[in-house]
């Protein structure tokens, strides 16, 4: 099945608003067999829209947008393309209904009156129920077999009615149209696997890879290199689901055995959520002391659910009054060495360990910029400190980027040198 | 001038890539009046390309391509567009000795074969120089004086070459064409300015503006709902830059006039500075205390360059022993009414006050799900308390969302609620 995406909305085309939307409608759709064949963005005036879904049903007969679904004038996706369709738009009482009682529980109050029109739909389109929010979506389909389906454009919304509702629709569909075909076998499917490194560039990676880093098997290789470190991604086309699987476990074997020492996890493994796993296993709790991060790291480890058998929580040292009175860092180190210095990010990890009642203290302290830089600790210079019982690692660090980049960076190599204290004791 | 813009690669359809070219181009295009009336992406193959590009020159005549300019078999973007131009491709001897010359001295070889198409031109094109990598960009141009530019896909370089080469070409055409037309005066631009509101329903901001919800003064209203709050974006298009920016100052104006009470900021403003800008007025120093958002608030104002001489650190107080040792709040008020409760958000806030030395503390705790919510604390439910020299204002919320909107919004909420402390005493 070859489809088109269309999302709606000004601030796509004014850059305001990066489509993630899309990003995420293609992933899903690819991962079942179906094939994206053209993205397009346009903005809300209504004959943009409906010349956009025109051209696309032209091109492949089957249309997802997002977008243009809400309460306000500028929502004109539905009238757009029911006017396209020819349908009238007919009010759904049931909808209607389920708005005002809504209200009146929620909010105490009457139905704004530009609410209303939330409930108005094409006559004889499918509603595709939204549990997520208050617009529904809708499947509108024409004699020829010919169909827009149309999804809210908030986030949150757009994917839980992708799972909910829409994607039953479109599986169920694929498997009719390959019946319709006369085809016997399986279908075929595209599907990738990545392998996350970590404090390793790019261009080592290559070399490391030697013959395989054009690919493998007949699966392409792509390198993603992004702030957590540099993602190899293999992907298998025109292959059955157990074709494709198979080969893509060859092809991940393959490659970690090249990168071992760096590959912390496989797709959308967090490191966070790496470290807290291997903490849980052996029975360890955690607690952090940040400076230059300022409680990103403690955001990032509580941002994976059930964290808190491991995490105890941790001191936000940005002031130094703050190193000294709540980790103990002696305010003559700081004097001496400087606060972003190998003995105060020990200190720090001491102290978080020693105040919190953890088996593992982790400190950053950093010059994240733009500002505070020198000749001898210039911005992206980070001290990191792992202390596991009294025993302390530390690293210095020199980061590239921006701010946010050198927050981040620093955040994700913290995690880094735990897992290399736990894979690899400091005593070794 | 209106221009489309293809983005191409099979990563943007597969949805591995978030397409950050498209919204770059878009808003550096839109700031200086040239107007993006549709964005798409198709995949590599030579086919799909010349198709998107015909329709798009059939539609506006100008197209920005990124993508398909490197060295690899999957490159062919120069190749269709020449095709569809009906030019042959030669080979740019000056280009090509360059990146001999280069290959030579950086890799010390021969330049690989593969990569000698990247000196492949269309015949009669303009070159557009790459400072920023290897492969050149391409001005094509055929007698009609429609246009297609193409740029590289890699960020970095698209930008350096939007930046240095398309750009001024654009603004001197964009002149040219506004001449062409007779327009004597000067150029007409599209702008917008955005008034951020948070705490208030995107459909209560539309009934409070009554008729100003569908815009005013020939300026578009739209309204981006988001993690933060409700966005209103103005946008004035087809005027002078003088006359766009004093429109926008009155309906900026009128939009404040009705939502003040919930607008904290404009533009890319984020609530954490303007916080951080309050409290420095005022004299005053901050300090948290987070339980379920784990550092995420001492994080958003640690992302503010200069942040150090107002915010003083915090305590991270995910484990209950946590809250005890480090802030002080008694054992026997979590067992009474447990962490997710007003007294200990309130004990929380004075704690991280009292034990930072600040003037101000600020308590998040609450439940982030999607485990442990309970019909009377059901997942969403954060209590958040702003201590000011011992005055405590305090504020129970539930949020809709998953575990990192719940978190996000706890932040954002919590920062307003400092924002309305600091607006109107606690005492009035």
């Amino acid at each position: 099945m070859r489809i088109e995406i269309l999302t709606i909305g000004d601030e796509l085309l004014l850059g305001f608003t990066i489509d993630t939307n899309g990003a995420h409608l293609a992933r899903e759709l690819a991962s079942v067999g179906i094939e994206i064949v053209r993205r397009s963005s346009v903005g809300d005036g209504a004959e943009d829209i409906a010349a956009a879904v025109r051209e696309a049903l032209d091109r492949t007969g089957a249309v997802i947008t997002t977008g243009g679904l809400g309460p306000t004038a500028d929502d004109l996706t539905k009238p757009s393309i029911a006017a396209l369709f020819g349908r009238a738009m007919v009010m759904d009482a049931e909808h209607l209904a389920w708005l005002e009682e809504r209200w009146r529980t929620r909010f105490g109050g009457e139905l704004p009156h530009s609410n209303r029109q939330q409930a108005l739909m094409p006559e004889g389109a499918r509603k595709l129920v939204n549990r997520h929010g208050s617009a529904p979506g809708v499947w509108l389909e024409d004699e020829r077999g010919r169909w827009v389906a149309m999804l809210p454009g908030v986030p949150r919304e757009m994917r839980g009615m992708l799972a909910d509702e829409l994607g039953p629709i479109l599986r169920e569909r694929a498997a009719r149209e390959q019946a319709a075909r006369g085809a016997t076998g399986e279908p075929t499917v595209v599907r990738s696997r990545t392998l996350r490194t970590t404090a390793i560039a790019e261009s080592a990676i290559a070399d490391r890879l030697g013959d395989l880093a054009r690919g493998m098997d007949g699966l392409s290789l792509a390198y993603l290199p992004g702030h957590e470190g540099v993602d190899l991604r293999l992907t298998a086309r025109d292959r059955t689901a157990a074709d494709a699987d198979a080969a893509l476990a060859r092809g991940i074997d393959a490659l970690r055995a090249h990168v071992a020492q760096w590959a912390y996890g496989e797709d959308a493994t967090d490191m966070a959520q790496v470290i807290l796993e291997r903490c849980r296993a052996d029975g360890l709790t955690l607690a952090v002391a940040e400076s230059c991060t300022g409680g990103l790291l403690g955001a990032r480890l509580t941002s994976v659910p059930g964290s808190s058998d491991v995490f105890l929580g941790g001191v936000i040292s940005y002031a130094n009054a703050v190193k000294v009175d709540a980790l103990g860092v002696p305010a003559e180190m700081l004097r001496e060495h400087g606060a972003v210095s190998e003995p105060v990010a020990a200190r720090m990890a001491r102290g978080a360990r020693e105040r919190l009642g953890a088996r593992i203290g982790v400190a950053i302290t950093g010059v994240a910029g733009p500002g505070g830089g020198t000749e001898e600790k210039p911005v992206g210079t980070v001290w990191t400190a792992v202390d596991v019982d009294g025993e302390v690692r530390t690293h210095r660090s020199v980061f590239i980027g921006d701010r946010a980049e050198i927050r981040f960076r620093a955040s994700q190599f913290a995690l880094e040198l735990v897992r290399r204290t736990l894979a690899r004791p400091a005593a070794d």
